[in-house]
């Protein structure tokens, strides 16, 4: 879970070199800080540092990570030809650099712990090309939605082929999962979710099924949608803290996984609540297979990497000790 | 719903002139703007104008309401000192102009329809006490509340007695009904609302109780909370558009009432949809008893008036064909 940070000093000093978009471009310097929290924090899988908005370049689309805002789109989609525009996208000729990235990692890696590949889910990056960047009430993106089926189908079709490509590539590459981080569904109503995204997500999920390799399905303030995400696809669920994640696999039922809950705001706690938190999470799953112990969002870049290593060792040695 | 507002041309007229505080302060413009909405919207209920951090000027904090931002607290309370400090709050010193605000607006709407008055619940007045301001997160909020309880306690103490002292004086001014507006409530995990929140929210509303006005009980991203919030209190609850009203009313039991349930972003679609969208709400609703249809949060600065006014017909109409 966006595992490598600013919360890290050793990733803290690369980024006062490099921005994000030169460390995701350098395979060299990507894959050095994909495998930074392995080692510093212990945790038992990498996930590939690289930013949701990276394979919107090869779809011909100009945008900056501004610092602390996140990505800016130079000219935000409103209308049909804003979606007509778009590119398609190969992986292989427009982000070979982070295929290279990943068989590097791997590399690195040596089997020590599994790969995580990512890519943004499609309301998410709709929502972005829309809005022009990071949203509150994601007023343009919804008023598109609503009012223009034609240029929302051709845009949600094209991001859904595009991220399809990118994810089967990543895979070829090398990763043992992937995510697909639908970040601002939890916006949507259920009714909504069901008519505008989830075709298009179903699609992704579809194309990546029987390759042997796990599909994690990501959203966040989204517990009210977990039975459209099932519908959507994937074979691990992200859940935040809104839900108990006994409640969680209830609403989801007992044949997928589940990854996330812990409020990331727990590690800012000392380490005796940072433990009890855990250990409620644990107990809820009373070791029911398929679980992933990961936070429900983020790590918070106030985070200190001793809370985490404590974390991880907790956790650890709470499995030793029930199983 | 925050009905008076920036998609009103003849509220902007009066905001070019005046700021939200001389606004809520004068006690003429106040209940002008407060019937605005009435008169030219049609609604069947007035919202009194104010900002939810108004009664916190008489606890001694002081802040700014900045334009596209919110309120922003010139000293965020992070140590148990900040939280000695306020004072506490009597109405009828401190709020005379809202109190006499009320008074004036109850002339003006000549029981023409009710009159709502509010405050911030604890939860959402402590987080901008201590984030400074709207907040993301709730970083600040979360670790004072995990870690230091002797001021969080402290801090939400004062509050709740000062937001029940506030809401009294409404009552006793005029006020036809309460709402408790605990906005932000929606980021805790269950476990955590009735760890460190809930009974400050059920002092309020216990003291309320059996006035002879109905107390309703805001919070948006919070379905999740529904039972929790419901053991707080209230006669009314509000909940947005990420759950279906009648899962909504099964969750809640229905010995309540329940208000909102329409995206406000629907607004700004065409009319054919906003009707839709609104019938299947009230198909859910099937005439229970105790519904107010409503938005499930603010309406949107883009909305277009004209839209507003054809919604409120089309409830108006819908419920008489109905009924």
């Amino acid at each position: 879970m966006r595992q490598a940070g600013r919360y890290l000093p050793q990733y803290r000093k690369i980024r006062e070199k490099h921005d994000i978009v030169t460390i995701y471009k350098n395979p060299e310097l990507c894959s050095e800080v994909t495998v930074q929290p392995v080692e510093l924090l212990g945790v038992d899988a990498a996930i590939m540092f690289a930013d949701i908005v990276l394979p919107l370049e090869g779809m011909g689309v100009r945008f900056q990570i501004k610092e602390g805002v996140g990505p800016v789109i130079e000219e935000p989609i409103r209308m049909l030809r804003g979606a007509q525009v778009l590119e398609d996208f190969d992986a292989k000729a427009d982000a070979a650099f982070m295929l290279e990235a990943i068989e590097l990692t791997k590399k690195r890696l040596d089997d020590r712990v599994p790969l995580i590949g990512f890519c943004g889910g499609p309301f998410t990056l709709a929502s972005y090309l829309i809005e022009g960047g990071p949203a509150r009430d994601f007023i343009y993106t919804k008023k598109l939605m609503y009012s223009d089926s034609r240029t929302w189908e051709l845009l949600m079709d094209k991001l859904a082929t595009a991220m399809t490509n990118y994810l089967q590539a990543q895979i070829q590459a090398g990763v043992d999962a992937i995510q697909l981080f639908d970040s601002w569904i939890g916006f949507l109503s259920p009714q909504d979710y069901r008519r505008y995204v989830l075709s298009y997500s179903q699609r992704i999920f579809k194309k990546l099924e029987g390759l042997g390799v796990p599909r994690i399905h990501f959203a966040t303030g989204a517990s009210n949608l977990l039975k459209e995400m099932k519908l959507a696809g994937g074979d691990v669920f992200s859940v935040d803290w809104t839900i108990p994640i006994d409640v969680a696999w209830q609403r989801l039922g007992y044949d997928v996984g589940i990854q996330g809950n812990l409020d990331p705001a727990v590690l800012l706690a000392d380490i005796d609540l940072i433990k009890s938190e855990s250990a409620d999470i644990l107990k809820r799953v009373r070791g029911h297979r398929g679980h992933v112990f990961n936070l429900g969002h983020g790590m918070l870049p106030q985070t200190l990497p001793e809370n985490a290593v404590e974390l991880v060792k907790f956790v650890h040695g709470f499995n030793r000790e029930s199983s």
